[in-house]
């Protein structure tokens, strides 16, 4: 039977406020085997664009990246945010890396074509290398992965995290008997979403597209789920949509099958 | 015998501007066999240091790195700089991967001891981790280090970029035949600095001795000349300085025997 690897997808809320994130590095650290780590960064890349003068753009929730605004991704993404992840998992006594698609060629993209929006320097995952991910996490070392890909000609591109977990996980499925957690602000999938005791615990695609048409599943949460099912359905062994605090109980929140 | 590995290091006015860099890109690319990448990015940090209204203090050459300036470094240095330079040279087929010290824990450094300056979040190098990076370097990957390590306790550490490339050099000696490149802005170590045809090409500590106390040798090239004299002691093969230009014939340049 495969290893199992857990792979943990986290917003930039928590990674980017010291307290969140010190939290975050006890438990990520807490949690026992192989493991590898997804991060974001936007209010980060927002905070910095606004002191260099650089307008953030927003469509659909997704961030137009002009020439100004890769600069910015990438060093709040590659550097700032990444670096400050990896120094403090190395003093929990995690032997993490750094790595954005472009690293050891990791996870490569396309620029996302130009339709109603010219979304700039955006990427959509083309191909995870899970070979080298695994000779890594075999070594005992913890990927730890921004949300930055490339194209291969030289073009580092901004790429939604979530995205990138979704598609690493995938790609390690072949290797290890994966779970993909994704931290979220809330306790999981609520029936009502001003009551955390609502919990929907076990999620299938009936229950789903049910809570969907009932307009209690709405918004956001639609990408994410969809995502979720998608890496369901290419050999990923479960799924956790859980609140970043209870990283150290993955038997809470919802667990999508 | 132990397989031949070249170690460039390249300063920040080559690798920040487009031109220079692709190059150099070039260059690197085309040296055979395996290899790792030094960088600075100095003038890079100045800058957004600069447009981020915060203040750049050199003493002896050195940035003094407050909390802000830590952040600066970290963006420019781990993000941009680094993640270009490694975007760049997977599009020239260069299996690189961009690391600093915290990455793998391959650099670890003490934080500078205050005496008469304060330096900051500055670290003077106490390990290099020559296994870890033997590893990637046998798989063909090659790694491109930028001017950060880490203290082990989660603190980043500003760290120079020469005295990085020695210690590195050092530790590889070991595992390979190392090849020390230091890129500079000049064809060498001139006896007339405005006359690029005075190269000294061969150079040992007698001959150094002399150069120094006759005048010839000044200022920024004592530090880097001794420490290429420590990396040669360590066992390091051969150091080169030259003209980053020149990066495609080694045997120019002055070789630090």
């Amino acid at each position: 039977m495969a290893e199992k690897l857990t792979i943990v997808k986290v917003g930039g809320k928590i990674v980017e406020a010291p307290d969140t994130l010190a939290r975050l590095l006890d438990d990520f650290a807490a949690i026992p085997g192989k493991k590898l780590l997804v991060h974001g960064g936007g209010r980060s890349a927002t905070q910095l664009a606004s002191r260099l003068g650089v307008e953030t753009v927003m469509v659909d929730g997704r961030r137009v990246t002009d020439d100004a605004m890769l600069e910015v991704v990438t060093m709040v993404y590659g550097g700032l945010v990444n670096k400050r992840i990896v120094a403090g998992l190395q003093a929990a006594g995690v032997n993490a890396v750094g790595l954005t698609g472009a690293d050891m060629d990791v996870i490569r993209s396309v620029k996302r074509p130009v339709k109603e929006v010219d979304y700039g320097w955006v990427g959509d995952v083309s191909r995870v290398d899970g070979d080298a991910l695994a000779r890594l996490i075999d070594n005992n070392i913890v990927p730890v992965i921004a949300p930055l890909t490339h194209d291969g000609h030289g073009n580092i591109l901004n790429t939604n995290a979530d995205t990138m977990a979704g598609a690493t996980a995938c790609a390690l499925a072949r290797h290890y008997d994966v779970t993909l957690v994704f931290c979220f602000e809330k306790e999981g999938v609520l029936l009502d979403e001003n009551d955390s005791s609502t919990v929907v615990d076990r999620l299938d695609r009936a229950r789903y597209a049910s809570l969907k048409s009932k307009g209690i599943i709405v918004g956001g949460m639609i990408p994410k789920l969809d995502n979720a099912f998608t890496t369901i359905d290419a050999g990923v062994a479960e799924v956790v949509i859980t609140k970043a605090s209870n990283l150290c109980d993955l038997s809470r929140g919802t667990h999508i099958i």
